[in-house]
């Protein structure tokens, strides 16, 4: 308990609104409380995030094992230290793969339902698990669990996420200013993360995105060693991870005089975002929020050059659940915190995206985004 | 072929040898050759890192179907273009999930014996994938097949990793100029993956560790904002991506006066390191080079002290096979790229690791990293 305190000191909440950090016991509480009305004994959790969520070890190496009356988090020697500072759960060192162990952890308790998360288990790890499970005992999938309950932000992850979103704008907002024609378009990329980190981000969310000219047709363009040009579109899409929690935000400005056309796009992928945007709130489906940004793109007749979906949940990844897609039927729920990032992506010309991060309130959504989203000409 | 030869051109090679880059084709070939042999039709790719192999696609989502007498590369329409340009094979877009529509082919094509990856797929994966196999049609594992290609790296895929390499040692020499006392350990890694980027890195290959006092002691340490102390050791481990290859390298220095016991430890820890470096040659197991290592750690009585493995490959990942571990078998063979990392930690104390990356040859091998391994007082 104090070493762990120790380690959270090092990392206060971004506010003074006197928020405490989450004890991770009161995540694995809950969660273990739905196992037997799964018919489950137990549930092995071994996705980094979601041991993360449930313990607050960040190790790379680690396995849970959790059940109504207790959980041991399973790791090797060199995170001994550091989960002992981590988290506040039974930790188990063990020597060679993990799954051994625990699997004679629960063959002590007698566990006979053990379930495991098949969207993140390989199918080897699996089987690993099956030939080694005691007598009478069996693997069910349990796809989700995890990742249902990370849907719903706590007051302290939304102070996290909020904190990782400002980073994000801040590193923008610094570098945007120092860019010019000439720049090349991975320089900017190593600009923007620099400064992310400077400003207290752990790393990148996701592999920057900086393109320009009808490189910005490529949703996901690596950035290239090729200058930017003037007279031409820069699409910027970042995200920071602070704290664990990521951010995410996109912005295409003009380098010098955009031509009408792209400024009509520009204007219609707006258009759209802000009706996403408006559409948001707790109780609606996260398919009616991407029919509202379809809806408007196809009234400028650019509903085929929207060629993803309008969002995603994010958080301890930079995706999770739910998906902000056509014809998705997950009812938004207060505290889910999402991206709204419609786009349009004409080969040969180019491509729009605008992406802020909001957070879905009973009312509406929170903006957590504060950068501005008006065409900007640089 | 014209697109494809755009996109590399914007990439050549680092040396002026007239190394032509690989064709991806030049790498299905002899691997689907292997096929009829292991009994299989066709092999479903699904590992991000194996797909851009065997295609030169660096999307995020990317299936291969590969057989003997052809590919298929299944993504979505958020790659369309980007897959035009980058590789060599047949591309199919698809809309929504890629599996049926593999599915589709592979019963077109009337394969019945489908190997899949099973330390790669997801177990959820793996089932939506049987419940679409046509009557007759079964998956079979095939584990490591394009992971065993890979261990032996081409030259030009050496070159690139030389290239990598010289870049995240001058990252580390330009960084280490400027580190002073008082400096935060996340603005030492901030610093040096700024220095990456500026050298032409993408990213790096993992996230930095930056460790100093007794934090050295987690071999896995992230970066915390408390600035770094006098008369302490200062652990960085760090890597670069360049043109998708990894590099790797530890140093540990001291900021100013060093305890005598702390010479003491990294005197043994270098003595393991160069031995474990000599005794690398084509023949020679992993094992032995481990081996190597923990007997003169032993020699010192610090073989307790020494808890994890004395290296690993890295390429298109930052670790692939072989992994050089107590009692690996894995015969090494020129062109294997392998890192030599041996490490003591000390709780309360400290922690030493010096590493490199080297390229095994007939005779013994190639040490890439050019940086002095010396004690160094900053």
């Amino acid at each position: 308990m104090p070493l762990k305190r120790r380690t959270f000191s090092q990392r206060p909440p971004v506010n003074s609104a006197g928020l405490e950090p989450d004890q991770p016991a009161s995540r694995r509480v809950p969660l273990a409380a739905q196992l037997p009305g799964k018919k489950l004994d137990a549930l092995v959790v071994s996705a980094a995030p979601n041991v993360r969520y449930l313990t607050g070890f960040t190790g790379s190496n680690g396995v849970l094992l959790l059940w109504p009356a207790g959980a041991i988090l399973f790791t090797d020697p060199r995170y001994e230290i550091q989960a002992g500072q981590e988290t506040d759960c039974r930790v188990q060192i063990v020597r060679g793969p993990l799954f051994p162990a625990l699997l004679k952890a629960a063959a002590r308790k007698k566990f006979r339902r053990l379930g495991f998360e098949p969207g993140r288990l390989p199918y080897e790890a699996y089987e690993t698990l099956q030939s080694g499970l005691p007598l009478g005992a069996s693997l069910v999938p349990a796809a989700g669990l995890v990742e249902i309950a990370r849907m719903i932000k706590s007051e302290w992850e939304i102070a996290l996420i909020r904190r990782s979103v400002l980073t994000n704008s801040k590193a923008f907002e610094n570098t945007l200013a120092r860019i010019r024609p000439g720049l090349r378009e991975s320089e900017i990329a190593a600009r923007l993360e620099f400064q992310m980190r400077l400003l207290g981000a752990e790393k990148p969310a996701f592999d920057t995105i900086v393109a320009s000219g009808p490189r910005t047709a490529l949703p996901h363009a690596q950035p290239t060693a090729e200058p930017v040009e003037s007279n031409t579109l820069l699409l910027i899409d970042m995200g920071a991870t602070q704290d664990g929690y990521a951010s995410d935000m996109t912005r295409t400005v003009f380098l010098g005089r955009p031509a009408p056309k792209l400024r009509r796009l520009y204007d219609a992928v707006l258009e759209a975002q802000l009706a996403a945007t408006a559409a948001v709130r707790a109780g609606v489906t996260a398919g009616h929020v991407d029919r509202t940004a379809r809806r408007v793109l196809r009234a400028h007749g650019l509903e085929k050059a929207f060629i993803h979906s309008t969002g995603h949940g994010l958080g301890l990844e930079i995706h999770e659940s739910p998906r902000i897609g056509k014809g998705d039927k997950t009812r938004l729920i207060a505290g889910m915190a999402i991206t709204i990032e419609p786009g349009v992506y004409v080969e040969g010309l180019g491509g729009i995206r605008i992406e802020d991060t909001v957070v879905v309130t009973a009312s509406g959504c929170e903006v957590l985004t504060p950068t501005s989203k008006q065409l900007t000409v640089i």
